[in-house]
Protein backbone atom coordinates (compact mmCIF):
# COMPACT_ATOMS: atom_id res chain seq x y z
CA UNK A 1 0.00 0.00 0.00
CA UNK A 2 1.18 2.98 -1.07
CA UNK A 3 0.25 7.04 -0.14
CA UNK A 4 1.45 9.60 -1.55
CA UNK A 5 0.52 13.77 -1.30
CA UNK A 6 1.47 16.03 -3.92
CA UNK A 7 0.62 20.18 -4.17
CA UNK A 8 -0.51 21.70 -7.10
CA UNK A 9 -0.19 25.40 -7.59
CA UNK A 10 -2.59 27.47 -9.64
CA UNK A 11 -2.72 31.25 -11.02
CA UNK A 12 -5.99 32.67 -11.65
CA UNK A 13 -6.19 35.82 -13.80
CA UNK A 14 -9.71 37.35 -12.87
CA UNK A 15 -12.02 37.24 -10.55
CA UNK A 16 -14.07 34.41 -11.74
CA UNK A 17 -12.53 31.53 -13.79
CA UNK A 18 -12.83 28.54 -14.63
CA UNK A 19 -10.04 26.23 -15.12
CA UNK A 20 -9.41 22.52 -16.56
CA UNK A 21 -7.12 20.49 -14.01
CA UNK A 22 -7.47 17.16 -16.11
CA UNK A 23 -4.03 16.77 -17.43
CA UNK A 24 -1.95 17.94 -14.47
CA UNK A 25 -4.20 15.32 -12.29
CA UNK A 26 -2.89 13.20 -14.86
CA UNK A 27 0.12 13.55 -14.59
CA UNK A 28 0.20 13.76 -10.66
CA UNK A 29 -1.30 9.69 -10.97
CA UNK A 30 1.00 8.63 -14.00
CA UNK A 31 4.14 9.71 -11.44
CA UNK A 32 2.64 8.57 -8.09
CA UNK A 33 3.72 4.94 -8.72
CA UNK A 34 0.47 3.87 -7.47
CA UNK A 35 -1.22 1.32 -9.70
CA UNK A 36 -5.23 1.14 -8.80
CA UNK A 37 -7.24 3.19 -5.30
CA UNK A 38 -8.08 6.57 -5.10
CA UNK A 39 -7.41 9.81 -6.00
CA UNK A 40 -8.63 13.13 -4.42
CA UNK A 41 -7.91 16.47 -5.20
CA UNK A 42 -8.87 19.11 -2.75
CA UNK A 43 -9.06 22.90 -2.84
CA UNK A 44 -6.88 24.72 0.31
CA UNK A 45 -9.24 27.67 -0.01
CA UNK A 46 -12.95 28.72 0.66
CA UNK A 47 -13.91 30.64 -1.99
CA UNK A 48 -12.90 28.64 -4.55
CA UNK A 49 -14.63 24.71 -5.71
CA UNK A 50 -13.49 21.51 -7.53
CA UNK A 51 -15.90 19.98 -9.46
CA UNK A 52 -16.14 17.39 -12.00
CA UNK A 53 -18.01 18.98 -15.25
CA UNK A 54 -17.21 19.26 -19.27
CA UNK A 55 -15.16 21.55 -19.83
CA UNK A 56 -16.77 23.78 -22.37
CA UNK A 57 -16.21 27.72 -22.73
CA UNK A 58 -19.88 28.11 -23.55
CA UNK A 59 -20.68 25.49 -20.52
CA UNK A 60 -17.96 27.40 -18.43
CA UNK A 61 -19.84 30.84 -18.69
CA UNK A 62 -23.26 29.21 -17.96
CA UNK A 63 -21.83 28.37 -14.77
CA UNK A 64 -20.45 31.45 -13.39
CA UNK A 65 -23.99 32.96 -14.65
CA UNK A 66 -25.93 30.46 -12.65
CA UNK A 67 -23.71 30.88 -9.75
CA UNK A 68 -24.26 34.52 -9.90
CA UNK A 69 -28.16 34.39 -10.06
CA UNK A 70 -28.72 31.88 -7.53
CA UNK A 71 -26.24 33.48 -5.71
CA UNK A 72 -26.63 37.13 -6.00
CA UNK A 73 -24.65 39.95 -5.44
CA UNK A 74 -25.83 42.72 -3.30
CA UNK A 75 -27.78 41.69 -0.53
CA UNK A 76 -26.86 42.49 2.69
CA UNK A 77 -25.07 39.99 3.72
CA UNK A 78 -23.51 39.41 7.11
CA UNK A 79 -19.68 38.60 6.28
CA UNK A 80 -19.70 41.54 3.95
CA UNK A 81 -20.64 43.96 7.02
CA UNK A 82 -18.27 45.40 9.33
CA UNK A 83 -20.27 44.85 12.16
CA UNK A 84 -20.79 41.51 12.30
CA UNK A 85 -17.29 40.53 10.69
CA UNK A 86 -13.60 41.88 10.37
CA UNK A 87 -12.94 40.54 6.83
CA UNK A 88 -12.42 43.04 4.39
CA UNK A 89 -12.82 41.58 1.39
CA UNK A 90 -16.44 41.51 0.79
CA UNK A 91 -16.66 38.03 -0.33
CA UNK A 92 -19.76 36.22 0.98
CA UNK A 93 -20.83 35.37 -2.47
CA UNK A 94 -17.46 33.87 -3.35
CA UNK A 95 -18.18 31.97 -0.06
CA UNK A 96 -21.68 30.70 -1.13
CA UNK A 97 -21.05 29.80 -4.96
CA UNK A 98 -17.88 27.65 -3.38
CA UNK A 99 -20.49 26.09 -0.94
CA UNK A 100 -22.21 24.78 -4.57
CA UNK A 101 -19.09 23.78 -5.99
CA UNK A 102 -17.51 21.57 -3.25
CA UNK A 103 -14.06 21.93 -1.99
CA UNK A 104 -12.83 18.56 -3.78
CA UNK A 105 -13.23 15.64 -5.85
CA UNK A 106 -12.52 11.95 -5.13
CA UNK A 107 -12.28 9.23 -8.10
CA UNK A 108 -11.06 6.02 -9.26
CA UNK A 109 -7.46 5.55 -9.84
CA UNK A 110 -6.66 2.79 -12.61
CA UNK A 111 -3.49 1.54 -14.62
CA UNK A 112 -2.47 4.94 -13.03
CA UNK A 113 -4.83 7.14 -14.14
CA UNK A 114 -8.09 8.87 -13.12
CA UNK A 115 -10.86 6.96 -14.16
CA UNK A 116 -13.24 9.91 -15.64
CA UNK A 117 -15.90 9.30 -18.15
CA UNK A 118 -15.41 10.38 -21.90
CA UNK A 119 -16.54 14.56 -21.32
CA UNK A 120 -15.83 14.82 -17.61
CA UNK A 121 -12.83 17.06 -16.64
CA UNK A 122 -11.69 17.95 -13.14
CA UNK A 123 -12.59 21.69 -12.73
CA UNK A 124 -10.82 24.40 -10.73
CA UNK A 125 -13.49 27.09 -9.92
CA UNK A 126 -11.86 30.77 -9.00
CA UNK A 127 -14.28 32.46 -7.21
CA UNK A 128 -12.23 35.28 -5.39
CA UNK A 129 -9.38 35.92 -7.63
CA UNK A 130 -7.03 36.67 -9.22
CA UNK A 131 -5.21 34.49 -6.96
CA UNK A 132 -2.35 32.21 -6.72
CA UNK A 133 -3.72 28.98 -5.15
CA UNK A 134 -3.23 25.50 -3.89
CA UNK A 135 -4.50 22.22 -4.55
CA UNK A 136 -3.66 19.01 -2.78
CA UNK A 137 -3.75 15.57 -4.28
CA UNK A 138 -3.93 12.53 -2.44
CA UNK A 139 -3.36 9.35 -3.79
CA UNK A 140 -3.71 5.74 -1.77
CA UNK A 141 -3.71 2.31 -3.09
CA UNK A 142 -1.51 -0.55 -4.51
CA UNK B 1 -4.71 -4.75 0.90
CA UNK B 2 -7.43 -4.82 -2.21
CA UNK B 3 -8.42 -2.10 -4.82
CA UNK B 4 -11.68 -3.93 -6.49
CA UNK B 5 -13.39 -1.36 -9.17
CA UNK B 6 -16.86 -2.53 -11.10
CA UNK B 7 -18.80 -1.11 -13.44
CA UNK B 8 -22.32 -0.62 -13.16
CA UNK B 9 -24.56 -0.08 -15.96
CA UNK B 10 -28.43 1.76 -15.08
CA UNK B 11 -30.71 2.62 -17.81
CA UNK B 12 -33.34 5.16 -17.22
CA UNK B 13 -36.78 5.24 -19.26
CA UNK B 14 -37.22 9.06 -18.64
CA UNK B 15 -35.64 12.58 -19.77
CA UNK B 16 -35.35 13.08 -15.64
CA UNK B 17 -35.40 10.22 -13.16
CA UNK B 18 -34.36 9.25 -9.73
CA UNK B 19 -33.12 5.46 -9.00
CA UNK B 20 -31.85 3.88 -5.67
CA UNK B 21 -28.97 2.09 -6.03
CA UNK B 22 -28.09 1.00 -2.89
CA UNK B 23 -29.06 -3.18 -3.07
CA UNK B 24 -26.84 -3.08 -6.07
CA UNK B 25 -24.17 -1.17 -4.66
CA UNK B 26 -24.38 -3.49 -1.80
CA UNK B 27 -24.18 -6.51 -3.83
CA UNK B 28 -21.19 -5.39 -5.68
CA UNK B 29 -19.09 -4.46 -1.95
CA UNK B 30 -20.68 -7.98 -0.54
CA UNK B 31 -19.14 -9.79 -3.23
CA UNK B 32 -16.09 -7.69 -3.60
CA UNK B 33 -13.80 -9.56 -0.74
CA UNK B 34 -12.60 -6.05 1.07
CA UNK B 35 -14.08 -6.30 4.84
CA UNK B 36 -13.39 -2.52 5.85
CA UNK B 37 -12.27 0.99 4.05
CA UNK B 38 -14.08 2.79 1.72
CA UNK B 39 -16.44 2.29 -1.22
CA UNK B 40 -16.83 5.40 -3.81
CA UNK B 41 -19.37 5.18 -6.52
CA UNK B 42 -18.90 7.91 -9.49
CA UNK B 43 -21.31 8.60 -12.41
CA UNK B 44 -19.18 8.72 -16.03
CA UNK B 45 -21.49 11.57 -17.24
CA UNK B 46 -21.83 15.24 -17.21
CA UNK B 47 -25.61 14.95 -17.36
CA UNK B 48 -26.30 13.19 -13.95
CA UNK B 49 -26.16 12.68 -10.34
CA UNK B 50 -25.12 11.33 -7.48
CA UNK B 51 -26.09 11.45 -3.90
CA UNK B 52 -27.10 10.57 -0.54
CA UNK B 53 -30.59 11.21 0.35
CA UNK B 54 -33.71 9.46 1.80
CA UNK B 55 -35.53 7.75 -1.38
CA UNK B 56 -39.00 8.37 -1.37
CA UNK B 57 -41.88 8.85 -4.34
CA UNK B 58 -43.05 11.94 -2.76
CA UNK B 59 -39.22 13.27 -2.15
CA UNK B 60 -37.88 12.15 -5.53
CA UNK B 61 -40.54 14.46 -7.04
CA UNK B 62 -39.31 17.47 -4.70
CA UNK B 63 -36.30 17.26 -6.09
CA UNK B 64 -37.09 17.49 -9.65
CA UNK B 65 -39.07 20.23 -9.23
CA UNK B 66 -36.58 22.39 -6.86
CA UNK B 67 -33.91 22.11 -9.92
CA UNK B 68 -36.49 23.20 -12.50
CA UNK B 69 -37.05 25.53 -9.82
CA UNK B 70 -33.27 26.63 -9.27
CA UNK B 71 -31.57 26.09 -12.87
CA UNK B 72 -34.60 27.54 -15.27
CA UNK B 73 -35.84 26.28 -18.79
CA UNK B 74 -35.81 28.48 -21.16
CA UNK B 75 -32.88 31.01 -20.25
CA UNK B 76 -30.85 32.02 -23.11
CA UNK B 77 -27.90 29.47 -22.28
CA UNK B 78 -24.46 29.98 -23.96
CA UNK B 79 -24.30 25.99 -24.25
CA UNK B 80 -27.38 25.84 -26.51
CA UNK B 81 -26.26 27.96 -28.74
CA UNK B 82 -25.06 26.95 -32.06
CA UNK B 83 -23.31 30.44 -31.58
CA UNK B 84 -21.05 29.18 -29.17
CA UNK B 85 -21.59 25.23 -28.55
CA UNK B 86 -21.55 22.64 -30.96
CA UNK B 87 -23.90 20.84 -28.37
CA UNK B 88 -27.09 19.79 -30.21
CA UNK B 89 -28.88 18.55 -27.30
CA UNK B 90 -29.56 21.48 -25.73
CA UNK B 91 -29.42 19.92 -22.30
CA UNK B 92 -27.29 23.41 -20.36
CA UNK B 93 -29.54 22.48 -17.58
CA UNK B 94 -29.42 19.06 -17.32
CA UNK B 95 -25.84 19.97 -16.64
CA UNK B 96 -26.29 22.78 -14.44
CA UNK B 97 -28.71 20.43 -12.03
CA UNK B 98 -25.96 17.75 -12.27
CA UNK B 99 -23.53 19.85 -10.79
CA UNK B 100 -25.70 20.65 -7.88
CA UNK B 101 -25.95 17.13 -7.16
CA UNK B 102 -22.82 16.14 -7.40
CA UNK B 103 -21.25 13.56 -10.00
CA UNK B 104 -20.23 11.00 -6.53
CA UNK B 105 -20.21 10.07 -3.46
CA UNK B 106 -17.88 8.23 -1.13
CA UNK B 107 -19.17 6.32 1.90
CA UNK B 108 -17.12 4.02 5.01
CA UNK B 109 -17.35 0.22 4.06
CA UNK B 110 -17.35 -1.69 7.21
CA UNK B 111 -18.57 -5.65 7.70
CA UNK B 112 -18.00 -6.07 3.80
CA UNK B 113 -20.91 -3.52 3.47
CA UNK B 114 -21.34 0.01 2.70
CA UNK B 115 -22.29 2.52 6.15
CA UNK B 116 -25.15 4.15 5.73
CA UNK B 117 -27.94 5.45 8.07
CA UNK B 118 -31.38 4.30 8.52
CA UNK B 119 -32.87 6.56 5.57
CA UNK B 120 -30.17 6.96 3.71
CA UNK B 121 -29.30 5.80 0.19
CA UNK B 122 -27.46 5.74 -2.74
CA UNK B 123 -29.23 7.77 -5.31
CA UNK B 124 -28.49 7.84 -9.21
CA UNK B 125 -30.31 11.18 -10.81
CA UNK B 126 -30.97 11.01 -14.59
CA UNK B 127 -30.90 14.53 -16.10
CA UNK B 128 -30.99 14.28 -19.49
CA UNK B 129 -32.16 10.56 -20.48
CA UNK B 130 -33.53 8.18 -21.69
CA UNK B 131 -30.75 6.35 -21.57
CA UNK B 132 -27.95 3.92 -20.98
CA UNK B 133 -25.48 5.09 -18.16
CA UNK B 134 -22.75 3.71 -16.57
CA UNK B 135 -21.12 4.07 -13.02
CA UNK B 136 -17.76 2.84 -11.67
CA UNK B 137 -17.81 1.60 -7.91
CA UNK B 138 -14.21 1.88 -6.63
CA UNK B 139 -13.65 -0.47 -3.20
CA UNK B 140 -9.94 -0.36 -1.56
CA UNK B 141 -9.58 -1.79 2.40
CA UNK B 142 -8.68 -4.63 3.41
CA UNK C 1 -2.46 -1.02 5.59
CA UNK C 2 -4.85 0.26 8.43
CA UNK C 3 -8.38 0.87 8.62
CA UNK C 4 -10.27 2.29 11.56
CA UNK C 5 -14.33 3.45 11.80
CA UNK C 6 -15.51 5.82 14.60
CA UNK C 7 -18.63 7.43 15.55
CA UNK C 8 -18.94 10.85 16.47
CA UNK C 9 -22.11 12.17 18.08
CA UNK C 10 -23.36 15.61 18.22
CA UNK C 11 -26.59 17.27 19.57
CA UNK C 12 -28.21 20.19 18.01
CA UNK C 13 -30.05 22.40 19.97
CA UNK C 14 -32.04 24.48 17.34
CA UNK C 15 -33.66 23.69 14.42
CA UNK C 16 -31.12 24.66 11.97
CA UNK C 17 -27.36 25.50 13.41
CA UNK C 18 -24.05 24.80 12.23
CA UNK C 19 -21.25 23.51 14.16
CA UNK C 20 -17.37 22.92 13.45
CA UNK C 21 -16.12 19.74 14.20
CA UNK C 22 -12.69 20.47 13.17
CA UNK C 23 -10.71 19.86 16.59
CA UNK C 24 -13.28 17.04 17.39
CA UNK C 25 -12.42 15.21 13.99
CA UNK C 26 -8.51 16.10 14.88
CA UNK C 27 -8.80 13.77 18.03
CA UNK C 28 -10.03 11.17 15.92
CA UNK C 29 -7.07 11.07 13.25
CA UNK C 30 -4.80 11.46 15.99
CA UNK C 31 -5.83 8.52 18.56
CA UNK C 32 -6.39 6.47 15.04
CA UNK C 33 -2.65 5.01 14.53
CA UNK C 34 -2.60 6.06 10.88
CA UNK C 35 -0.05 8.39 9.66
CA UNK C 36 -1.04 9.22 6.11
CA UNK C 37 -3.97 8.58 3.52
CA UNK C 38 -7.48 9.46 3.89
CA UNK C 39 -10.19 10.36 6.15
CA UNK C 40 -13.97 10.83 5.05
CA UNK C 41 -16.60 12.04 7.71
CA UNK C 42 -20.24 11.26 7.06
CA UNK C 43 -23.48 11.99 8.45
CA UNK C 44 -25.97 9.55 8.55
CA UNK C 45 -29.13 11.32 8.65
CA UNK C 46 -31.02 13.32 5.62
CA UNK C 47 -31.69 16.73 7.30
CA UNK C 48 -28.34 17.22 7.54
CA UNK C 49 -25.03 18.23 5.57
CA UNK C 50 -21.27 17.89 5.88
CA UNK C 51 -18.85 20.49 4.20
CA UNK C 52 -15.81 22.53 4.29
CA UNK C 53 -15.93 26.26 4.77
CA UNK C 54 -14.96 29.14 7.11
CA UNK C 55 -16.26 28.72 10.68
CA UNK C 56 -17.74 31.80 11.21
CA UNK C 57 -20.47 33.30 13.38
CA UNK C 58 -21.65 36.15 10.15
CA UNK C 59 -21.11 33.69 7.10
CA UNK C 60 -23.05 30.77 9.10
CA UNK C 61 -25.94 33.16 9.34
CA UNK C 62 -25.54 33.88 5.58
CA UNK C 63 -25.15 30.43 4.45
CA UNK C 64 -28.46 29.75 6.71
CA UNK C 65 -30.19 32.59 4.96
CA UNK C 66 -29.31 31.70 1.52
CA UNK C 67 -30.56 27.96 2.38
CA UNK C 68 -33.74 29.70 3.07
CA UNK C 69 -33.79 32.00 0.02
CA UNK C 70 -33.18 29.00 -2.68
CA UNK C 71 -34.79 26.37 -1.08
CA UNK C 72 -38.22 28.58 -0.02
CA UNK C 73 -40.50 27.54 3.30
CA UNK C 74 -44.25 27.02 2.11
CA UNK C 75 -44.37 25.83 -1.12
CA UNK C 76 -46.71 22.62 -1.60
CA UNK C 77 -44.13 20.07 -1.46
CA UNK C 78 -45.04 16.47 -1.92
CA UNK C 79 -42.89 15.04 1.06
CA UNK C 80 -44.84 17.42 3.31
CA UNK C 81 -48.23 16.48 2.00
CA UNK C 82 -50.45 13.88 3.48
CA UNK C 83 -51.84 12.78 0.08
CA UNK C 84 -48.29 11.67 -0.94
CA UNK C 85 -45.82 11.32 2.25
CA UNK C 86 -46.27 9.68 5.54
CA UNK C 87 -43.47 11.66 6.64
CA UNK C 88 -44.79 13.90 9.73
CA UNK C 89 -42.18 15.91 10.02
CA UNK C 90 -42.86 18.38 7.20
CA UNK C 91 -39.19 19.00 6.37
CA UNK C 92 -39.04 18.80 2.66
CA UNK C 93 -36.96 21.84 3.13
CA UNK C 94 -34.43 20.29 5.67
CA UNK C 95 -34.25 17.36 2.99
CA UNK C 96 -33.53 19.64 0.04
CA UNK C 97 -30.94 22.39 2.04
CA UNK C 98 -29.33 19.29 2.84
CA UNK C 99 -29.15 17.67 -0.74
CA UNK C 100 -27.05 21.27 -1.72
CA UNK C 101 -24.73 20.85 1.19
CA UNK C 102 -23.67 16.93 0.76
CA UNK C 103 -23.79 14.31 3.25
CA UNK C 104 -20.24 14.09 4.09
CA UNK C 105 -16.34 14.85 2.76
CA UNK C 106 -13.08 13.35 2.64
CA UNK C 107 -9.40 14.83 3.04
CA UNK C 108 -5.92 13.60 2.90
CA UNK C 109 -4.35 12.38 6.50
CA UNK C 110 -1.22 13.30 6.71
CA UNK C 111 1.06 13.34 9.73
CA UNK C 112 -1.86 12.12 11.65
CA UNK C 113 -3.85 14.86 11.04
CA UNK C 114 -6.51 15.94 8.74
CA UNK C 115 -5.23 18.45 5.90
CA UNK C 116 -6.97 21.83 5.81
CA UNK C 117 -6.32 24.80 4.43
CA UNK C 118 -5.84 27.82 6.51
CA UNK C 119 -9.44 29.05 6.72
CA UNK C 120 -11.08 25.92 6.42
CA UNK C 121 -13.53 23.36 8.60
CA UNK C 122 -15.47 20.75 8.56
CA UNK C 123 -18.91 21.78 9.53
CA UNK C 124 -21.69 20.03 10.11
CA UNK C 125 -25.38 21.88 9.48
CA UNK C 126 -28.08 20.67 11.49
CA UNK C 127 -31.45 21.75 8.95
CA UNK C 128 -33.96 19.79 11.41
CA UNK C 129 -33.53 20.19 15.28
CA UNK C 130 -32.83 20.12 17.91
CA UNK C 131 -31.55 15.85 17.74
CA UNK C 132 -28.96 13.70 18.82
CA UNK C 133 -27.31 12.93 15.39
CA UNK C 134 -24.22 10.75 14.75
CA UNK C 135 -21.43 10.56 12.35
CA UNK C 136 -19.20 7.92 11.00
CA UNK C 137 -15.30 8.60 10.41
CA UNK C 138 -13.96 6.63 8.34
CA UNK C 139 -9.93 6.45 8.27
CA UNK C 140 -7.72 4.44 5.67
CA UNK C 141 -3.86 4.36 5.28
CA UNK C 142 -0.78 2.96 6.76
Amino acid sequence: MRSHLATLSVASGCKQEIMDLTGRIGEIAGNSGVESGFIGIYSQHTTAGVFVSEYQAALNDDILAFLGRVVEDGLPYKHNSPEFSDCERHNATSHLRGLLLGHGVQLPLSGFAPVLGRFQSVIFAELDGPRERTLQIQILGE
